[in-house]
């Protein structure tokens, strides 16, 4: 194995990959600190909108491991984490090289400018993935370089890239990605087939979207609530997809609070929604073929059930594949 | 992400998984190096039987990186690395950590111990993974202890036990894989399912197999060869699971020159060999179900085929998943 830069870039990669589609309506980001001799001082990611950047999450980590001290422990919110490290940083990151998969923000939003965090600091090195293109919060890496900071550019481009995409969808339009889950052998029917934790893993998601799409016979037969109560989260709007309007409304998802259930025969509902999970068997997966952006697959590696995709006869490009608890969590697009 | 003993460790045990096989009849092993500031300056296994030893690989990176002493680079037989790094440390590993998946040998065999080669280079500390229980090998944590080293024992001890586990039971029996590739949807059928870097990966293990087991049927339909030739390695033995004895023995398979094939109703014969790979279909995972140690999936992201894995109502517990190349390598066993 190669200890060289695309290695510190690819664990801020993973990293960030863990939170992909939960930091909704802001992009997954990972990054890495790394000291004066190599060492790893932190690799950490951008958890949820309104949370610490990834930058400030690594920062701060580093930090800690660079000075013992504790007071910064305890600190959450990312302006405190800001300030914090302005005052008491007495010149701790000079030597240190900071890889992260996004240009660093210019943007004072809800936090403050990771830029000028970073230059204030005194870090030595920059490492960037993907700039970003997203004019608000752009243009950080020229803050840096005129600060004096050493910046290199895409560095694992192409893999940062594909992290950012949601991102770059949901600021242009919307990003859709369609679920599922299945078993080793392909199934995706009989009952449970994700551990809690994958399920757990699902209502985060579902928190985060604004549209869950859905087919009609799903609906009739696996009677589903299709809402985020495992995380005590909000449930997204539903659109089901289906010719007949003919539903029995004591289907549990008819009767979550603060939800609009929209029943259409086509994806035209789409257009004004960001974050879009289209959830589904087989023939949802072709009927939506063309406006899937990602896909995501939770797979259990277990056999059994009988039915699973099999209409299809497409290929895809893995992103990335991690196992999380019991099962493989892979995010995925179609190659063209 | 948490940078601790464990994060060393894993990313020994996850760079020893890809040679897993392929070391046979020696244990895969991996080692992680890392400096006085936590630097990580190698992570290395053993690749092949003969070969440096994981801790040798590792230590040769790391005192290249330490020196920048060129001389090493083109040194590759074992001990002529031993005696290299013997004569030239100059204490450059006086605070270096060693972790290693499984405990230093002590036995002077093809290549010289690394027990006497670690605590000779005086090394700080050694993180040991799993206890060698093999005779001739172990020993080498007392060897290395008593030299004044500072040893800690059982870092992620069950996942660099579960890694020894084919180790194990070549030098007590034999070890015996199922191994199958599938696509997404679970299909095993309708021609080619892996990427060209798989079925080399499966030729190389091949190369390493004494006997691979296959089912009548699929010897009838499929015709194979089941020979290493995308590496130019040797074919191992063939048993094939058939009641008749009936074959066209123009099927390529019984043309490979120096090899055995056996036709048998039942697995005894594998009582002769030692590490042993299962090649098949749903009903060959049925059969040999009892004998089964591991389990070894090429996961390729495509849909499409037919046939899958249908009867059986298995739990598995994932070993190892890695991306290689496009397809995904999954090592399982069978949850009880
Ligand atoms: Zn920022
Ligand atoms: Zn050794």
């Amino acid at each position: 194995m190669v200890i060289n830069a695309n290695f510190y870039m690819d664990l801020a990669v993973r990293e960030a990959w863990r939170y992909q589609g939960l930091t909704y309506p802001n992009p997954a980001v990972g990054c890495t600190v790394v000291g004066l001799s190599g060492e790893i001082l932190a690799v950490e990611a951008h958890k949820r909108a309104g949370g610490p950047h990834a930058e400030v999450e690594a920062l701060k980590t580093a930090y800690f491991k660079l000075t013992n001290d504790e007071g910064i422990l305890n600190i959450l919110s990312s302006s405190e984490i800001h300030a914090y490290l302005l005052k008491n940083h007495k010149n701790c990151f000079k030597n240190v090289s900071l890889y992260t998969t996004l240009e660093p923000c210019s943007h004072i939003g809800k936090t403050p400018s990771c830029a000028t965090l970073i230059s204030s600091l005194g870090i030595k090195t920059l490492f960037v993935g993907s700039n970003d293109t997203n004019e608000e919060a752009s243009g950080g890496n020229e803050i840096l370089s005129k600060s004096g900071l050493h910046v290199e550019m895409n560095i694992l481009k192409d893999e940062c890239d594909a992290l950012l995409r949601p991102f770059n969808k949901w600021t242009q339009k919307s990003f859709v990605f369609f679920k599922w889950a299945q078993r080793l052998n392909g199934t995706t029917d009989c009952g449970i087939i994700s551990s809690q934790e994958s399920r757990i893993n699902v209502h985060a998601m579902r928190d985060k979207c604004d549209l869950l799409v859905i087919g009609g016979n799903t609906v009739r037969v696996d009677r589903p609530t299709l809402d985020a109560r495992l995380i005590n989260g909000k449930a997204p709007d539903v659109l089901i997809i289906s010719k007949s309007k003919d539903f029995d409304m004591s289907i549990p998802l008819f009767g979550v609070k603060n939800r609009k259930v929209i029943i259409s025969d086509n994806f035209s509902t789409c257009r004004d929604y960001k974050n879009i999970m289209i959830e589904g068997s087989s023939k949802m997966l072709e009927l939506s073929r063309d406006i899937i952006d990602y896909y995501l697959c939770y797979l259990a590696p277990t056999v059994g059930g009988s039915n699973s995709f099999t209409k299809l006869d497409d290929k895809f490009k893995i992103l990335n594949v991690q196992k999380e608890a019991q099962d493989i969590i892979m995010w995925m697009k179609r190659e063209l």
